[in-house]
């Protein structure tokens, strides 16, 4: 099934306020992208940009595929809440499997700076059902703040565990020049930082962003001919779940367990076989969640790994050494591109002083919404 | 190619207010896609809906899927402005085609009801790019009114060509009860009726609508198992538009022609090979670009098709003879999926009054923007 790759990574600096069009801020991702690539615009047969297009300008797809230079090529534009990335790999993914097109671009952009952080905190509640989670007040981070409080109630979880998944993603943050958060920070200072969403404080939460991401994605044949070093996408998942309202526990959030089992039964590999991941660390319980629902640890024992520094670049399975959603920032649409990019270029052997030595097999697990939806995709170098 | 089908087809009815949530709404066509077929939700392996998300309720596609009874299964939200139906249908044909799914359901919906009209109309705009067209005043009726001048000066059309189309659509909606105008119209109502974009007056215009459409589309052997008339996708085209003013000519829509080259080439027919069609009449002139940019009339000589009556039923290529966008309503992203319903009627010879005798190939155009985007669909009986 290894028959479509990777062959092209691009990312803008994320930012707080980029100060430029989302038209602007893709061509950033896409330029990195395309560098050193033997292909130009008008062999790129289709582009598929995902966004939950909350700046002013809606329905992307049609100023960003015409400023990138790829009209007429089609252009179709994907909404999935935080997990619009990875969809959009998926659709890319079909597009050439299906035979359709050789060569696809993925452009993933958020630009959240022209709003205030209510507004863009009351536009993100009603992407869950209006009638039954955001008109009762669930916000983001009361969605993540009552897995965590389940979590610790269950399985005796601590406030310094969710600490601990920022501190580590911090300390990598640093080596991210593209991150917006590169200091380090203090298990003291996340445990003190602000409440708010109990027992999510301000340090557990990760930051609306500014940002695109670009994946150029190719037919095998033509990814050999093109590229040094194409990346194999070797499996594939997806899944979705009901509103919180319904659903019977809060301490995994099952499609992306559904997810990852697709993604390993097609790549035909198990858990310990991958060698790096980036896990969709919105909120720091949601790492933690990551672990389990990924079969990383069992049933529980998430916190153990941090514990243990497990997931750290010494430990026995590296999650999140580019510093992770909390620390780099998330540009809703753009995250899962900028997963996919940091794992491609970990199997490239790109990442210097983050780099996991040796790394074949790579995973990301990109979640929309509150666990409504969830990607798991794995590569191999 | 021919292994992808469709195997059932919804439409809620097309209404200035539906009076219900989306999810609601959405399970009105749902019910009729499914009504005589042998399938159930759980063999429903992902869903697409396709929206503008003009309605409150941002990222559809969660609750919508979850109130269909779809979970687990991932579903995906396609915006592609008006051509989002069609759009979804395609990425469907893709999940199947490249062996990820065997029955995927492509939802399309648009609730409008809820904003007044000039907020509708502030946000259309903001479909097209902020930059260079919706902040100079190009709103949708203005574009076609450039488009329909254009025309009627290169080619020497009439404004009563214009208000032929509406009249001929007027007489079909008659028999669509689904449809928001039934009631047929005069030349000389179309003609007196206000002015809208001069050229274009109102009765020049589709209206808003709430409404939804549903398609079940399935993979070629489970079609033939579990439904007793499966209509094959025999063609489909995409391609995409810069914003008009970097644009040669408007006189036609190039990514029409574009699109409608390879859904012929991949259908391996001509257009004189289409027994009916359904066409993206979202204003009067745009079906008499159609007419011109599928090769149903040579360039210029569209209007005579209306003169000489060549597209009601009994005449040489019959189009919109559902009503069209123009009286059926035109709820954005449930537009592409009534187009696609109509033709799989006709091509199962279920469409009574309006049948076209021996319907064996139909098509479908459907059109986002200005001409932004097109999707030209053939279907095979």
């Amino acid at each position: 099934m290894e028959d479509v790759a990777i062959i092209g990574v691009g990312q803008s600096n994320f930012s707080r306020k980029c100060g430029v069009p989302v038209t602007e801020l893709c061509f950033e991702a896409y330029r990195e992208a395309m560098t050193g690539l033997d292909v130009n615009a008008s062999q790129i047969k289709a582009s598929i940009v995902c966004s939950s297009a909350i700046d002013k300008q809606r329905s992307l797809e049609g100023p960003v595929n015409n400023y990138l230079g790829l009209c007429p090529s089609p252009t179709f534009m994907v909404n999935n809440a935080c997990a619009a990335g990875s969809s959009g790999l998926r659709i890319a993914w079909s597009f050439i499997k299906s035979g359709l097109y050789d060569v696809v671009a993925v452009v993933g952009v958020e630009k959240m700076s022209g709003l205030e952080s209510r507004e863009v905190a009351e536009l993100m509640g009603r992407a869950y059902d209006i009638s039954w989670e955001s008109s009762f007040g669930v916000t983001m981070p009361a969605g993540y703040g009552m897995h965590a409080r389940a979590h610790m109630e269950k399985y005796g979880t601590k406030e310094e565990h969710l600490a601990g998944v920022r501190v580590k993603n911090s300390f990598y943050s640093q080596m991210n020049e593209k991150a917006i958060f590169r200091k380090l920070v203090t298990l003291e200072e996340v445990m003190k930082s602000n409440p708010v969403a109990p027992p999510l404080k301000m340090m557990d939460c990760c930051a609306n962003a500014d940002g695109s991401s670009c994946l150029i994605v190719a037919r095998g044949d033509v990814a050999k001919r093109v590229c040094n070093k194409p990346i194999w996408i070797a499996g594939l998942g997806a899944a979705s779940d009901s509103g919180l309202s319904q659903r019977k526990s809060y301490t995994s959030l099952s499609c992306a367990k559904i997810a990852a089992e697709q993604a390993y039964a097609m790549a035909g590999v198990k858990p310990a076989d991958i060698d790096v991941a980036e896990v969709h660390d919105c909120f720091t319980i949601a790492e933690i969640l990551a672990y389990e629902d990924l079969g990383f640890a069992k049933k529980g024992e998430g916190p153990k790994l941090i514990e243990n520094k497990d997931t750290y670049l010494e430990g026995r399975i590296p999650v999140n050494v580019d510093g992770g959603l909390l620390c780099k920032g998330h540009p809703v649409g753009a995250t899962g591109g900028s997963q996919i990019r940091t794992i491609v270029r970990q199997l490239r052997g790109e990442c210097g002083p983050v780099q996991v030595n040796g790394a074949k097999i790579g995973l990301t697990h990109n979640v929309g919404g509150i666990g409504h939806y969830a990607n798991v995709t794995i590569l191999r170098g």
